[in-house]
């Protein structure tokens, strides 16, 4: 495995074992520091010119002019140390490195590299770096450098502070604000998003000791220079002494919900005095309390254990679980999920249907209140969807491809790659026809709803986004010759077919989303008379009630073709052109079918991008046979080139339900190695969200065969050959569930004990009380 | 002298023997590459952590931000290349460099890097870089690179392309344009500044080539990202053969005068059309139209030669001259030279007095076609000068301290650096009231009318700006208790004296500048009536006439103390505190005293950043006599740090002036040092333009003993021990001279022929027809 290691796999250790300049990125978003308030990709102290750092805060959206959409902007760096030791730059591009390793501690969030150098004079110095972004406290980033020679005394110089000079690949969303420094020891700057007018507040602290906790005893000096405050500190290191370097920095901005309205000199001040109790507490203090934070918050509330020959299976999902937490802003509701997390620049820090379709499962089955500021961020959204629906002459609510900002709306950028044969840039369909998001978010609420029972978010939220957006799809068909309707013009999940018509999964999932609206209409109507007219009165339901009456059953849904029980992803594809995809589907890098084809050519060819069918029969389980699955999972796979990282945990679970265990674990595998993997260059745009949450959708709802059917809870295990055992947490209508599978029996056991949960296993019904024991084979 | 190798001065040739990627900074801005349109520090192909690549364009000002002030924005990068060899980085921080050698030829202005490199995996290729811009065509940028394996075949992959992502310190001061690939070999790029929306339109045609011309063929790929369009070529190059690669790229603005009005379809074309016709006519033949153009228009016109026991004396003024024509946009009467001209970010491209009286004055002995663009600019920026005099509450015109687009008026910015006490940073005085920038205006123009006689500039131009700016100065005064009027609350030349009162170079220039208008006043009105009108209706002259008469004699104008002749720098100066300044006298790096004091407390010691009464000497020299020159040098050189690169020409012109002829020697090669010199981090922020300049004057004023003085050439030449000889070109009064100085006599020829001029020398009056010598000792 080159130079990712995973030897430490049983000590929760993701290690990178040497170092090669040109992956940096790699390691900068698989081991990327956060809490869910902020990210920070994990580029090393000194600088090489083919790091991407990044400092990138959850909600803190800006537009850096007309030509381009709104981002996540890179925030101020704080992490970059120059050192000098002898007057000759610390690289480890330069001299000789001795011995090298860098370890990620998922369980504590600690990140830990330890080099022995060799300057090119020939001084020899141990470094050890630590650093954390603390999950007890949102606005911690801690660090920790130990510098210790090893052959003689050394003369060090260290440059450290805050460095406002970062952009986004060019574009600086910031204007430069105020430095100062404050007791010759905290460096304080700020920094204004031009365009949304946030102010970012960075105070930082630096304590150099001797390995007592004595003074150390260097020279510093204060450097402010255009958008950067410097500390340059300078002094020597004795032999066999050591030099350690804390550096303790508070991070907030106008944009965090309790400094709303509060003017920017009280929330310096704040800043400030924080940093001085930071540095009072000290490195190691903060990072054990962010260590017990993790413990509690993530490990002991949601263990998931798998016993596997093979130790990295347990580590993935605890690897993916270690990012669903860094990624997500589970502090305020007005932010949600990016597709890359907040580990790099890629999709701009936009949500997409990553989020209601393969995150959010996540939440909503083991850590629901999370999950609800997820849902509420959709709810909160509803401006920008009607604006999208408006400006698209259809009533209700469209939501946006991309999503960045509650009231943005639609924000995924039109231009994209170059084409191969004109030189040109291609177009991006996505933000105009791919529609299917709209369905996705309301399967995730009705989900959340099911699994949950959260009749209040439900009452105040739920129920009007899955009416409105009901809305929007009845008046977005189109009648047919055939006298029924269709959805002509779409990008399915599939993205390599674009401008389709009679998207399979789009046409489903938008009759199941005017049908719920339908049912819950009646079902208010009935029991909730006075929320119904708040709502009828809000969205003019009794105008729409008998459109979609009219229209709902006459929506088009392509059905399986008698001979071969095939359903056409849509109405082209199955008549398109074939050609060899060997050399494709072997492919090392995906999207190699684009060094030869351009995306015009792709479009007429029977290859997919990734799950189109598979996602349908796996959010529409019920609605076709296995026969039907299997048929169509013989004719698509070997057509799909899994060139979307959203694509194999999908098709995992269903080689699942298929009872295909190989093909499942191979495609567990192949999953895992999206981010951990071999390939040096996977994760250089930031970690894959959908994906790290599709391992564990591939663990519980594959493996485990944990389905929400109907608002009914199936378990239908199936490890795979190498797991004897397989542990997780469920919480299920507020109960918190714990379930343990091993080959042919599962246990599970209701720890909360204030309800009786029914669950179907097979072809039975089970009340569970306390706790049941099924053997199934 | 450590990295810079001199010894091939003879051939006009600047070397860096040795590379250490922390001193990138000195050969970028020393080796900088450009035509006076545009400017490229000279960084390398490879990328370095430390490297600044800017391309300036003149006059191309955009400001970023309400809270920044206008500069010169960092055009898209066309120099880098990013090589890989058998998979690994060409990094002169990795693998074997086994010889180096960079060498500017300041004769034809290319730039060769020649490097023999063993690849950590042991693959020796050598690398031949040639660079240049081109002096015969404007907007031209070539490269040639070639690749030669030793050992054995290798596997090449280069990277280049247009890279938009460049910031000025992170400031991003462009929109993303177009990307467009043609004919699958010219890469287009357009970007706009977002304030002043000027548009840079960059071309590049890529060809690869093998020894004898002929097609590498190398496989090609076309990259676009976001702001950057980029080509991949990879191929195999066998042991003994070459690839050579040649880049030839276009680069025109919105900006540029014959794009005013031109639709930027049309310009992109022009740039396409322009790049094919670069791609067929290849680098050899361009290179060599480019020295031609250099011989022409600089080395033949204005030759100057030194024979000196150094060497490097010679090289240093052919040094100063290809700076001073790489800065200087002669092609454009609406910009002028910036104060690190345009070799880098520093002063952002701004125009202070640097240009009035230190590079000025060699265009207007020289090259006056040159010197008039740079006195229209300052005619046409009255715009700004008449709304900064009003901004101020006073009449007529005041220039800005920094100047940059014609209507920009005042940009200089308002905090600099760190106070070391506070941590807060330093008020920028300057901008405010460093007022004497106004008769240096006044000074340059007149300078240039005395010794050009160009009396068309002076009826359109000249004339107005003296009135004008007279106009200002005599409702500047303020009335003192002693029925004098004084100048209170200035900066001086001095910068480590703020806010003083009667700065006696103010002063001074200010009266100086009133008599001036009063004389041009009388003489136009009796002379050229029909001007005079023009003026007096457009000045109001007759309204400020019987100011200028009531109070500029009354103007309180600093004498030499009777008791040792000192002239009071400012009113307070002669009292202030007294240190001792040893330590920063013989300080390595400028500004070290602000290690130890801030700059209110340096406001308080008798301490000068640089020449203030020296200047003073030097501009009006017949106002003093040399009794007092010589006690004034006594005391204020000990007291001066020459921390500003404009103290050390004065001071050495002002040597020679006193007869103190090692002094002077010394101080010319001081000055010599400041970009030359071994200092490795002299020039990051770019080349000091005034300093280059002020070695052609100390040469020229200095050794040579040339002056004009009231109107009059004078020429008392006396040349340093180490010199034999000085020859150089004057322009007077149209007559191109030649002037050849040796130890005890020079030489006058009129080359021109067409008119009898008259010059002093001693104390006698000469009339110089064709030829004169004369013999001094």
């Amino acid at each position: 495995m080159s130079q990712m290691d995973y030897t430490k796999a049983k000590d929760w250790i993701i290690r990178e074992k040497e170092f090669h300049a040109k992956f940096l990125g790699k390691c900068e978003a698989i081991m990327c520091l956060g809490n869910g308030y902020m990210g920070m990709r994990s580029s090393t102290e000194e600088k090489y010119t083919a790091e991407k750092r990044d400092l990138l805060i959850a909600g803190t959206f800006n537009k850096f002019d007309e030509n381009e959409v709104t981002e996540l902007p890179n925030g101020a760096d704080v992490a970059a140390m120059d050192i000098m030791i002898d007057g000759e730059e610390f690289s480890l591009n330069s001299g000789t490195v001795k011995s090298y390793e860098r370890e990620l501690n998922i369980k504590t969030g600690e990140l830990c590299r330890k080099v022995l150098w060799v300057s090119p004079k020939g001084a020899e110095v141990e470094f050890q770096f630590k650093r954390f972004i603390s999950m007890k406290q949102l606005h911690v980033i801690g660090q920790k450098v130990v510098i210790k020679p090893i052959g003689s005394d050394i003369f060090v110089k260290i440059l450290t502070g805050i460095n406002g000079r970062m952009t986004n690949n060019g574009s600086q969303h910031f204007s430069e604000g105020d430095k100062r420094l404050y007791d010759k020891t905290y460096m304080q700057y700020t920094q204004t998003t031009s365009q949304s007018n946030i102010t970012f507040v960075f105070t930082s602290g630096v304590k150099l000791m001797d390995e007592r906790e004595g003074e150390a005893g260097f020279h510093s000096r204060i450097i402010m220079e255009r958008r950067t405050i410097e500390t340059e500190f300078q002094g020597t290191v004795k032999k066999g002494e050591a030099l350690v370097i804390e550096k303790l920095t508070d991070v907030r901005t106008t944009r965090d919900r309790e400094n709303e309205g509060k003017p920017l000199k009280e929330i310096c001040e704040e800043s400030l005095l924080s940093a001085k109790e930071l540095y009072k507490a000290g490195y190691e203090s903060l990072v054990r309390e962010s260590a017990k934070a993790w413990e509690e918050k993530v490990w002991n509330k949601v263990p998931v254990k798998i016993d596997s020959e093979d130790e990295l299976d347990q580590l993935a999902i605890r690897f993916a679980q270690y990012h669903l937490y860094v990624m997500t802003p589970a502090h305020d509701n007005r932010m949600n999920i990016g597709a890359k997390g907040l580990s790099g620049e890629g999709y701009k820090g936009h949500t997409f249907w990553d989020t209601d379709i393969f995150a959010l499962p996540y939440f909503t089955f083991t850590d629901p209140d999370i999950a609800k500021k997820l849902v509420e961020y959709r709810y909160l959204s509803l401006p920008g969807a009607h604006e999208k629906a408006k400006e698209n002459g259809f009533l209700g609510a469209q939501f946006p491809w991309e999503s960045a900002w509650l009231d943005d709306g639609e924000v995924t950028p039109v231009w994209g790659a170059a084409d191969i044969f004109t030189g040109l840039p291609t177009k991006i369909w996505s933000g105009f026809i791919e529609q299917h998001i709209t369905s996705d978010v309301v399967y995730g609420i009705w989900q959340y709803y099911m699994v949950t029972g959260d009749e209040e978010f439900m009452e105040r939220c739920g129920y009007e986004v899955i009416m409105d957006t009901a809305k929007f799809w009845i008046t977005r068909l189109e009648p047919g010759d055939d006298g029924q309707y269709h959805i002509n013009d779409v990008v399915g999940p599939d993205e390599y077919k674009e401008r389709v018509n009679d998207n399979a999964f789009t046409n489903y999932m938008a009759h199941w989303n005017v049908e719920k609206a339908v049912e819950y209409h009646n079902e208010l109507k009935k029991n909730k008379p006075a929320l119904f007219e708040r709502l009828n009165e809000k969205l003019e339901l009794d105008q729409i009630y008998p459109l979609w009456m009219e229209r709902k059953d006459a929506i088009y849904l392509p059905k399986p073709r008698e001979e071969d029980h095939l359903i056409a992803q849509d109405a082209e594809y199955l008549s398109l052109k074939q050609v060899d995809l060997t050399k494709y589907k072997n492919q090392k890098q995906v999207g190699s079918m684009f060094l030869d084809y351009n995306l015009e050519q792709v479009n007429k060819i029977q290859v997919s991008k990734q799950a189109d069918i598979m996602i349908l029969f796996l959010l529409m389980e019920d609605l076709f046979s296995l026969e039907v699955k299997q048929a169509n999972w013989d004719y698509y796979e070997p057509r799909t080139l899994h060139d979307s990282s959203l694509s194999l945990s999908t098709h995992c679970i269903l080689a699942n339900d298929m009872g295909q265990e190989e093909m499942a674990y191979e495609l567990f595998q192949r999953a895992r190695a999206i981010d951990m993997g071999e390939n040096m260059k996977s994760s250089d745009e930031g970690i894959h969200a959908a994906s790290l949450a599709g391992i564990w959708q591939s663990s519980v709802f594959g493996f485990g065969g944990v389905r929400m059917l109907n608002g009914t809870l199936r378990i239908n295990p199936a490890l795979p050959k190498k797991w004897s055992k397989l542990e997780f947490i469920l919480n299920w209508q507020g109960q918190r569930l714990r379930i343990c599978v091993t080959k042919g029996s599962f246990s599970i056991v209701n720890e909360t004990g204030t309800k009786v949960i029914s669950f179907e296993h097979g072809t039975k019904i089970y009340q569970l009380d306390k706790k049941i024991e099924i053997i199934f084979e």
